[in-house]
């Protein structure tokens, strides 16, 4: 594009190196955690597509992938990034807020352009990008169908997850869209996004309650053992089970029209792809992309499940 | 990537229509208003170039761009998009909310993927993606400018823009920021986005107020009306006028360290162009781009100017 010549001629004029150029070599580093888990294992089967994709499509950036099993190798990782690599950005998912934002706030000052996805640095204004999920569309997105899958009303459970404003925001959510829809919630109990935990607190609710029409195990780790628990006791009057995040195997029983997984709300994993690419975008373009993305929860069914089912992602 | 392949090889075994292959050829539309002033010039330019851009990037995307000097042409290049090109996305920026969102739901009823930019339709929930600037942003940013411009404080002028939540949300923004900071309003009128208007509301300060240490014009358009009158009066006394928008002459005249304009904010037309840009990414990648992002304001400062300055835009 032609404005890019001119304005790269003004800039090379000011003493800005000429890394700046348009098609000159700039280098994304991207740290995070390592798949411990399953959520965690999708984002990094999606880092990893997305880092090969972009390769390929824009061959003057050069990509850096870490992945850390704790806080203190993602400090070394990112610190050896600036020291080494001399990094143009970062895309980072930080392991826990308080150690990482030392060594960010470091990149940052490096002139490192600094893209922060799902969880927050102790410090704000830090970042020049956001990426995360939306805990209240999450919430709300799960209660409309809720409401819509029980139009008479009906009984339902409820799992939560570990107690955090993430799980807060969530149920706040959920509640909100289910007022006046005359579903009755018996129980509400933490399961943790843990299956043990919520085949556990699932055993409990099908001991206290006779009659159940449906369960928002909120999470898809967590309808996994919800869904245990309802085979082992043989109960048959549970319609459903809405589980949440967008786990392939959740997917697939969604678009093979399982009764009992009739759908599925994302929190997609793939949020750290939208990250690396909007960072590639920012530094091949002119196009702006400073600011806060809030990725939408989206209600996955049978007419739509094939776009959000990724066959070789190990989540 | 290998994902995709077996993705749709399944997709098509579930009927879906073979557009959904990876490499597909797929079709977007972006509508958008006319030229008619500075900042929709800026736009057009903007969209022009990243769909040049894109089409080079993504050979298997197709765009079909078109601008409307009103709003019934506007609902009419949609509906034709809709009809006769059978677009699989669509970009707006909506020249007004009320008449554009029958035709927009009417795109997304067909199937399109929606993204709304910088005005939102009457009825929530249509698009997609909604892409933003940040009003609060870029009010905070201009008042934090201004409160460290000032170190000792001083007595400023506001011209705002046309009654409008934009304008409100940008003034409340700048207030809360230069709150405690020994900054005295002493007029604060509406400039209207107009230059004629700002000139004249300047003129009236002036002869008002002996002593004005700074003007927050809060817009690029009306720093013009402002300088103008302050050349008129011949008056020294003012230490620096704050614009904002990032307008081509005002980027120029930071970058060259002129000392009455010595920063500018961000309020970017080129947020079309990471409209495109992320449409354009959720079409080929498996990233997730349904969500709002809102674009934020940036300071523009002799350091960064040369990366806001676009010589071949009209803005």
């Amino acid at each position: 594009m032609k404005h890019f010549a001119t304005a790269m001629a003004l800039t090379l004029a000011l003493g800005v190196p000429a890394v700046a150029q348009e098609a000159a070599h700039k280098v994304v580093g991207v740290s995070i955690p390592a798949a411990t888990h399953g959520w965690a294992g999708g984002m990094n089967y999606f880092a990893q597509a997305t880092v090969e994709r972009l390769e390929k499509v824009y061959p003057q950036l050069e990509f850096v992938l870490t992945t850390a099993s704790d806080p203190s190798k993602q400090v070394n990782d990112i610190e050896d990034m600036v020291a080494t690599r001399h990094i143009d950005a970062l895309v980072v998912l930080p392991f826990e807020s308080e150690p990482l934002t030392g060594p960010v706030q470091n990149a940052k000052a490096s002139g490192a352009w600094i893209t922060v996805v799902d969880r927050g640095l102790s410090v704000p204004g830090i970042e020049d990008l956001y990426v995360a999920g939306d805990n209240p569309g999450f919430g709300r997105e799960s209660g409309e169908y809720m409401a819509q899958a029980l139009p008479e009303g009906g009984k339902i459970v409820v799992l939560r997850g570990i107690p955090t404003t993430i799980d807060n925001e969530r149920v706040e959510g959920f509640q909100k869209a289910i007022e006046g829809k005359n579903i009755e919630i018996l129980g509400m109990e933490h399961g943790n996004w843990n299956r043990d935990d919520s085949f556990a607190v699932m055993q409990d609710y099908l001991s206290k309650y006779p009659q159940i029409d449906a369960v928002w195990a909120s999470d898809d780790d967590m309808a996994v053992g919800v869904l245990a628990a309802i085979e082992a006791a043989g109960r048959k009057d549970i319609k459903f089970v809405l589980g949440g995040a967008g786990m392939k195997e959740m997917v697939k029983r969604v678009m093979d029209k399982d009764a009992m997984i009739p759908a599925d709300v994302t929190y997609p994993p793939a949020m750290i792809a939208t990250a690396i690419e909007l960072t590639a975008v920012g530094l091949v373009s002119p196009a702006p992309v400073s600011g806060r993305f809030v990725i939408g929860s989206v209600l996955i069914t049978p007419e739509n499940a094939a776009s959000y089912y990724f066959p070789d992602s190990p989540f």
